[in-house]
C-alpha cells in the first residue's frame, strides 16, 4: 500500500479526519534520526523544514523559500499541494484544514485533527487548538512503526565521554552554575529535553543524528542533582563510570514518564527553551504550574552558548587543522580544474579523503555543500551521487559550505571561488566584493556588553543593499563543540533578544544568490572576545577563527576601502603564517601563490 | 507651609500613606502644561522626566542617567533621596515603598499608596497594583488647585487651523485612512488622548504645552466620524469653519467622561498606543473589553509619521530657511569671537533674533541648547540667564541644538564647531571625527522594507565604540509637522519593534559626551525615500533635509575613508549651493569661506 494510503486508512479507523505531520522528533532537534523523517517518508520531500498535513482525500506540505523548487520537484504527482510560506496568498495550516472542512460538509465539532503528542512543542499545541477550535485537536501516539514497512531503527550509536580536558568544565562544576543561575529559592526541578544541552552539561556525546553528536535523551536537573534518561546499553564504559563519578543518575529513556510524575509538588517546575511536548508538558505540570526558564534563551543554553578558554583553545585547533585540509582541497581544484575532470561530487569525495587523514577527525559537521554555479542559487543544495553532480569545468564560480567534527571544536566554512580562464564579469566582482565587505564589516565589529545580534546584522548585509540584492537566511548561528553546528541561542541574529557574550562562537555569513546563474557566500567563524573596558562600557571584538585563505580573483578592489583592502591582505597572510607549517613544500609554495 | 507639608497634610486627611507623582499630564505629552508640573513644584526638580513618591515621612525622586547631576542639584536640602534608575543597588518604587511600609510598622493592607487617576496610564496603573499588592493602590482626583498656591492655568492659546496646503490632506481623507488602517468590520470606537494624533487627524494646532503646537484635547473617532474634545472657546473661526466642513463634531473638554460612557455596547473599543488613563480606562471598558490598538506602533500614529509629499515637500522649506539662520548665526559667532564678549546666554538671544526675521516662522521647536566645553558634556543642558552662561572664550568646542517650527516644517539640527586660536588635540579630533563618520554611516544606509530602526543604529553608533566610548541616549526620534520634535513611534530605534517606512522623517544624530570636557554631536534630519525595487525587495534610503555646513576644523581627514570625505565636501557644497541665493554678498562669501 502507499504510504499515504495506509496513513488514510489508519486515520479513518481512528476517526482522525485530518493529521499533521510535523519534521520534529521527540526532541526538537534542528535535524532528526532517520526513524523520525515521517514527513519526508510520506511526502517524498526530505528537506530539513517542512509540516504535511493530511486529510482523508486531500493533502498540503508547508515548507519555506529555500525549499520551494526541491519541494515541488520531490513532491510532484503524489497528490499532494505546496505551500509556499510567507507567499501572499498562502493559507496558514488552521485555515487550509477549516477550508478542507467546509468542503467536506462536517460539523467543525465532528471534524477531529490528530497530532502526534510527542512530536508538537506545547507552545505549538496550545496555538493550534485554539486557531482550529472548534474543531478538536486530539494526540495519538506514534502510529509509524506499523504503518512505516522497514522503518529505520535508531540504532545503537554508543554514548561517549566528552573529556574534560576538551570541555574544560566537570559536570559538577556545570551543575554549580546552571543552580546559580537558575536562581531559585527552595525545591525546584529543570526539565530538559534539547538532546545538545543535555550532551553539554553531562559532557557526552552521541551518534542518533547524523552529523550532531547527540544521544536522544532526557534530563531532570533539581536540588539533589542530575538524572539522565538515555538507551543506558549504548554508554560507553569510559562515559558510565565519569558520569558516576559525577554522581549523575542514569536511567532508562522509558523512565522519564514516571520521573516527570514523580516530581514532588512543592518543586517549582522549569522547562528549558519552550522545547517540550505536550505529552510530557502534561506529565510534568500534572496540576501544578510549570515556569518558563527564567533566563532569556535558557539557562543551559547561554551557558553552553559562551565556550569557556579550554574550548576556545580547542576551536582554534579544529580550525588550524581543517585550514590546512581545505589548502589541499583548493590546490586540488586548481590542479585539476584544467582536466576538465572535475565535478562537485568527486570534489565532495575528494575532501572526505583528505578530512580522513586529519588528526581526530570525527566526521562532517554537516552536509557538505559543493556547488557550481547556478547550482550554488540554492542556498541548502547537495550533491548526493556524481550522475546528478554538475561538471565543474567552462569558469564560474564553485561554492564550498564544509565543516568538521573533531573532539575539541567543530567548524563551518564557506569559500566561493572563481575558476576558469574568462574573467569574472563586473557585476560578478560586483557580487563576490560585497559579500566580502560585508564579511569584514562583522568581522570587525566593536560593540558594547548589552549589543544584540539585531543590532550588528546590518553590517553584514547593508553592503549588498546597494546592488538591491539581499539574502533571505541568518547572517549567523552558534556552533556547538562537537555537537550541532548550529547551536542556539543566537541563531539568526536578526530577531534574537539575545545580548552577545564573551565566549560565543559564531559564523559570520553574508552572502548573495542570483536565480540561474550562481551563488556566493563567504563564511567565517568568528569569538567574541573582551575588546575595552572604560567608564562607558565593557566592549568585546570578534577574533576570527577561520583559517582558509579567500580567493582574490573575483575582487573587485575599487571597491574596497583602505582598511579592507588591509584587512584581506592581512587575514591571508595570518592563514599562511599560521597553516604554513603543516604544509608540504608544494602545498606551501601554492598558498604563497594564491595569496599573491 | 511648604509644599511637601502641605501634601503630607492632604494625605494625612485622606487615609493615604503614600503618593506617587509622576510627569504626566492627562495626555502623557512628552511635556506637559506648567501647571502639571506638580513633580517641579514639590520637589525643586525640573527635568523633563522623573517620579516623586512621598510618604508621611519620607521622599525619593527617580530619574535617569540625564539627569543624575542636576536632579542631585535641585532636590538638595529638600529631604528627598535621589534613586538613580538603572543603577546597581538602586530599588523599584514598590521595592522602596515595601521597605518604606515595613520601617513604620503598619500592616500591608492598611499601607494606602495613591496616584492621581489621570496621570497614570492603565498599563503603569496595573502593573503598580499587581506589584504593590497587598498595599492597596487608590486613585485620587488632581487635589493642587487648592495645594499649589499660584498654580498656574492652563491659559487660552487659540486653538489654529492647520492649513490642507501644508497638511497634504484633508481630515476626511485621514479618517478614511485610520478607519481602512483599523479594519475593523462592524461597529468600533477609537479613543484617543495623545494630543499630537488628535492635532494631526483634525488638522489643528495648540500652544498648551511650550514649544509643542498642542491644545489638551480627546477624540472619539467611530463608524459614523470625529468627535473632537476641547476648550471650544479658544478655537479660532477659521480652525472652527475647516472642522465644521469635515463633519467634525466639537464639543467642551469636560464632555468627553459622558461621551465614552454612551459608547454603544456593540461597539468595538480601542484605545491608541496605550496612551490612556486609568479614569478614562474605567470609563470606557466599564463591562466591556478594551482593545489594544491592531497597528503595531498606533494606527494613527503610524499614519501621521510617514509624511506625504506636500509635508516632505515643507519641511525641505523649513530646513532651507533655517539653514540660512544657522550660516547668519554662525557668521556672528565666528565675526565675534576674537573679542570675547560672546557667552552661552547672548549667542542664545541672537539666535532668536536672527530667527524673528525668518518668514512664517513660529518659534522654537524646543528649549535651544548652546554649551560651551564642559556645559555640554551633560545631554541635556540649556542656559536660563547671562548670569550663569559660560562665556565662549579661550578655545573649544560650542554644541548648538536648535529647531524651528514654520507651519509647513519642524526642523532640529545639532552642530558643534570648534572655536579659538589653539589647534583641537589629537582626541578632540578623534571624537569629532568618530561622531561624524557615525552620522555619514547611518545618512548613507539603504535599507530593504521591514527594516527596523534597531537594524541601522550600529551604523551611528558603530565608529566610537573602537574608543571605548559610547552614548546613552538614542540615535533618532521622528519629528512632527509643527507639532511635536520628538514624534513617536520611531524614537529610540534601538528598541523599536517599528520597521521604517516610505515618509518617516527621524533624526541622526550621534555623539559623544567627555565628562568635565566637552559634548559633540552631529545631528541631522533625514526622509526615508525610495532607492529601488528588485527581484529581491524594495529598498530604500535616506534624504537629508538639514541644510547646515559641517565645521571641517576638528575632522582628522586621515580617519576618513575617500567615500566619506566625498560625501562631507559634497554634502557642505550642497549646503551653499541650497542658501547662497537667500544669503547677503558678506555671509556668501563667508560661507564659501568655512566650507573650504
Amino acid at each position: 500500500m502507499e504510504p499515504m494510503t495506509s496513513l488514510r486508512a489508519w486515520m479513518a479507523s481512528r476517526g482522525f479526519q485530518v493529521t499533521i505531520i510535523p519534521s520534529n522528533d521527540c526532541h526538537f532537534d534542528e535535524y532528526v534520526p532517520a526513524r523520525f523523517k515521517v514527513r519526508e517518508y510520506l511526502s517524498g520531500f526530505d528537506g530539513s523544514a517542512g509540516t504535511l498535513v493530511v486529510t482523508l482525500t486531500e493533502a498540503a506540505l508547508w515548507t519555506d523559500s529555500r525549499y520551494f523548487l526541491q519541494a515541488e520537484r520531490q513532491i510532484k504527482g503524489r497528490g499532494i499541494e505546496l505551500m509556499k510560506i510567507k507567499m501572499p496568498g498562502t493559507p496558514s495550516i488552521p485555515q487550509w484544514i477549516e477550508s478542507c472542512r467546509k468542503a467536506s460538509g462536517i460539523a467543525p465539532e465532528q471534524y477531529k485533527v490528530g497530532v502526534d503528542g510527542d512530536l508538537f512543542s506545547y507552545d505549538d499545541y496550545f496555538a493550534f487548538c485554539k486557531e482550529l477550535a472548534p474543531m478538536p485537536l486530539e494526540t495519538f501516539s506514534d502510529p509509524f512503526d506499523s504503518l512505516w514497512p522497514g522503518r529505520p531503527s535508531l540504532g545503537d550509536s554508543p554514548i561517549l565521554l566528552h573529556k574534560e580536558e576538551y570541555a574544560g568544565r566537570s559536570v559538577s562544576d556545570k551543575y554549580r552554575d546552571v543552580v546559580s543561575n537558575l536562581g531559585i529559592e527552595g525545591p525546584f526541578c529543570l526539565f530538559l529535553s534539547a538532546c545538545d544541552e543535555i550532551m553539554w552539561l553531562l559532557n557526552i556525546r552521541g551518534g542518533d543524528i547524523e552529523y550532531n553528536a547527540v544521544t536522544l535523551s532526557y534530563c531532570l536537573l533539581d536540588n539533589k542533582g542530575i538524572k539522565l534518561f538515555c538507551r543506558k546499553e549504548c554508554l560507553t564504559g569510559e562515559a558510565s563510570d565519569y558520569l558516576a563519578s559525577q554522581g549523575v543518575e542514569v536511567l532508562s529513556y522509558g523512565e522519564i514518564d514516571a520521573a516527570l510524575e514523580a516530581v514532588p509538588a512543592e518543586a517549582v517546575r522549569i522547562v528549558s527553551n519552550n522545547c517540550c511536548s505536550i505529552n510530557k508538558y502534561k506529565i510534568f505540570s500534572r496540576g501544578k504550574a510549570v515556569m518558563p526558564d527564567p533566563t532569556v534563551g535558557g539557562t543551559v543554553a547561554m551557558l553552553r552558548a559562551c565556550k569557556n578558554p579550554v574550548q576556545a583553545q580547542g576551536f582554534r585547533q579544529a580550525f588550524l587543522q581543517d585550514g590546512v585540509c581545505w589548502v589541499r582541497l583548493l590546490k586540488y581544484i586548481y590542479d585539476n580544474y584544467g582536466s576538465g575532470s572535475l565535478n562537485e561530487y568527486n570534489i565532495t569525495q575528494k575532501l572526505l579523503e583528505i578530512k580522513s587523514g586529519s588528526a581526530h577527525y570525527l566526521g562532517e559537521s554537516f552536509e557538505p555543500i559543493v556547488a557550481w554555479n547556478a547550482n550554488a542559487a540554492s542556498a541548502h543544495y547537495s550533491v548526493t551521487d556524481e550522475a546528478s553532480s554538475a561538471r565543474v569545468a567552462g569558469g564560474g564560480f564553485l561554492l564550498m559550505d564544509l565543516g568538521s567534527h573533531y573532539p575539541y571544536g567543530t567548524t563551518d566554512t564557506t569559500r566561493t571561488v572563481f575558476l576558469g580562464e574568462k574573467e569574472p564579469t563586473a557585476a560578478q566582482k560586483e557580487d563576490f566584493t560585497l559579500v566580502l565587505k560585508g564579511m569584514i564589516a562583522l568581522a570587525e565589529a566593536i560593540f558594547p556588553a548589552g549589543t544584540r545580534g539585531c543590532q550588528l546584522d546590518i553590517l553584514a548585509r547593508g553592503p549588498m543593499y546597494r546592488t538591491g540584492k539581499m539574502y533571505f537566511h541568518g547572517t549567523s548561528h552558534g556552533i556547538g563543540q562537537w555537537l550541532c553546528v548550529h547551536e542556539s541561542p543566537q541563531i539568526r541574529m536578526e530577531y534574537s533578544p539575545i545580548a552577545l557574550q564573551e565566549g560565543m562562537i559564531m559564523s559570520d555569513e553574508p552572502a548573495v544568490y542570483v536565480d540561474g546563474q550562481y551563488g556566493i557566500r563567504t563564511e567565517n567563524v568568528v569569538l567574541v572576545s573582551p575588546f575595552a573596558k572604560s567608564d562607558y562600557n565593557t566592549f568585546y571584538r570578534f577574533e576570527t577563527l577561520t583559517l582558509v585563505p579567500i580567493d582574490r580573483r573575483a575582487v573587485d578592489f575599487s571597491l574596497l576601502t583602505d582598511a579592507e583592502r588591509a584587512w584581506l591582505e592581512a587575514y591571508n597572510k595570518r592563514v599562511y603564517d599560521a597553516l604554513q607549517s603543516h604544509l608540504t613544500d608544494a602545498e606551501r609554495a601554492w598558498l604563497a601563490d594564491y595569496i599573491k
